[in-house]
C-alpha cells in the first residue's frame, strides 16, 4: 500500500535526494571522533580477514576496588596513567603495524606538542624491528586525513629539537604525507597506504 | 676500613653463602606472578633493543570522574571489561608476537577454562595474518614453564568441543610444547623458542 501524505500525493523519494543523503551516510564523519572512525575501519578489516588491528585500552593504575554483590567488582578508585606506546597496534599480512592517530582542530598546521617523547621513542624501537610505522593526523576544520610515515615524523620532530618550528605545516603534509581520501568501507582506508609504501 | 662486627672479627662472607643467595636470585621466581617475570623479560628485551613487547592494559570501562584538583582526574566509577584479545604483543625482528599467559596452580594438567572462547577466536585471526601465535602456561607448584604453538592448542581445544577432555595433561605438554628452562637474563626467555620454530 502507498502511504499518502496530506497533499493527497503518494511519497515518492526524490532521486537526487536520496544520492545526496547516501553521500552523507557513506562519505561525511557525522561529527565522529578520529578513534571512532579508525575503530571502524579496524573492525572492517576484522571482518573482512584484512589485519587484526586493535586500539590499546587506555592504562589506569587502579587503588581500591569494592566487590558489593556477585555481579563483580567495582573500582572506587584510580587514575589515568601516561601511556608509554601508540594507541594502535595489530597485524596485517605478516607485518606489524604499529601507529598513533591525532586529530588537530588547527587550520595551518599539526602541533608536534601532540606527540610525546616516549612515543617517539616507541615508534623508533619498532623502526629497529621491522615494523610498519606511521602518524595518522586529521585536519578536522578540512575533514583531510594524512598518512605520515614514521621516518618523515622523525625528520620533522628532530627541527623542533634544534630549534626549528614546532609543529608541521599543512603544506608539509601535502608535499611528504599520503593523503587519505575518505570512501565508503573502510572510511578511512589506512592499510592501502600500508600496501602502496611497502609492496 | 674493614668493618669489625662485635665478635671483633673482620665481616668476611661466605663464599657457599653468597652463591646460594646469587642462584636464588636469578633462578627463583621469587614469588612473582607469570606476568611479572614475563614483564621483566619484555624490559630485558626492550631495553637490549632484541624486541618490542608490551603486555597490554586491562580494559576498564570509566562511568565516572572527578577532577577535585589540578593535579588531574580521578576515576570514582568503573568496570572491568572482558578482553577481546591477548595480553601480550608487539614486534620481534619483523615478526608480530601475540599471546597469551597463563598459571596454573593444577599438577597434572592444565584446564581449558582458562583460555576464552574470544581469545581463541583472536589467535586464529592472528595466525591467519602470519603472526606467530602461543599460549604460555606456568605450572606454579613445580616452576615449569611451557610454550604451546597455536596450532597445537587449537588441537586440543577441538578435543575439548567434541566431547574430549576439558583440559590439557602435564604429560600433554611434556610431549607436544617446549619447555622453556628458566636462566639468568631474562629469566623466560620465550623468544629463544620463536627463534627455534620460525628459523
Amino acid at each position: 500500500m502507498a502511504i499518502h501524505y496530506p497533499n493527497g500525493k503518494a511519497y515518492a523519494p526524490k532521486k537526487e535526494l536520496l544520492k545526496i543523503s547516501k553521500k552523507d551516510y557513506s562519505f561525511s564523519n557525522r561529527g565522529k571522533t578520529l578513534e571512532d572512525e579508525l575503530n571502524e575501519a579496524n573492525e572492517y578489516y576484522l571482518s573482512n580477514d584484512i589485519a587484526v588491528i586493535y586500539k590499546k585500552p587506555i592504562p589506569i593504575q587502579v587503588v581500591k576496588v569494592d566487590y558489593p554483590s556477585r555481579s563483580g567488582a567495582v573500582i572506587k578508585e584510580a587514575y589515568y596513567r601516561t601511556p608509554s606506546t601508540t594507541d594502535f597496534n595489530g597485524v596485517y599480512q605478516g607485518k606489524y603495524i604499529d601507529f598513533e592517530a591525532k586529530e588537530t582542530e588547527n587550520r595551518t598546521a599539526f602541533p608536534l606538542k601532540n606527540v610525546h617523547l616516549h612515543q617517539m621513542e616507541h615508534m623508533n624501537r619498532v623502526l629497529k624491528q621491522n615494523g610498519v610505522c606511521f602518524l595518522l593526523v586529521r585536519f578536522s576544520a578540512f575533514d583531510r586525513y594524512f598518512y605520515l610515515p614514521f621516518a618523515q615524523l622523525q625528520l620533522f620532530w628532530e627541527r623542533m629539537q634544534t630549534g626549528g618550528r614546532k609543529s608541521i605545516a599543512l603544506t608539509e603534509f601535502e608535499e611528504q604525507a599520503i593523503e587519505i581520501t575518505p570512501k565508503y568501507a573502510p572510511r578511512i582506508d589506512y592499510l592501502k597506504i600500508v600496501n602502496n609504501l611497502n609492496a
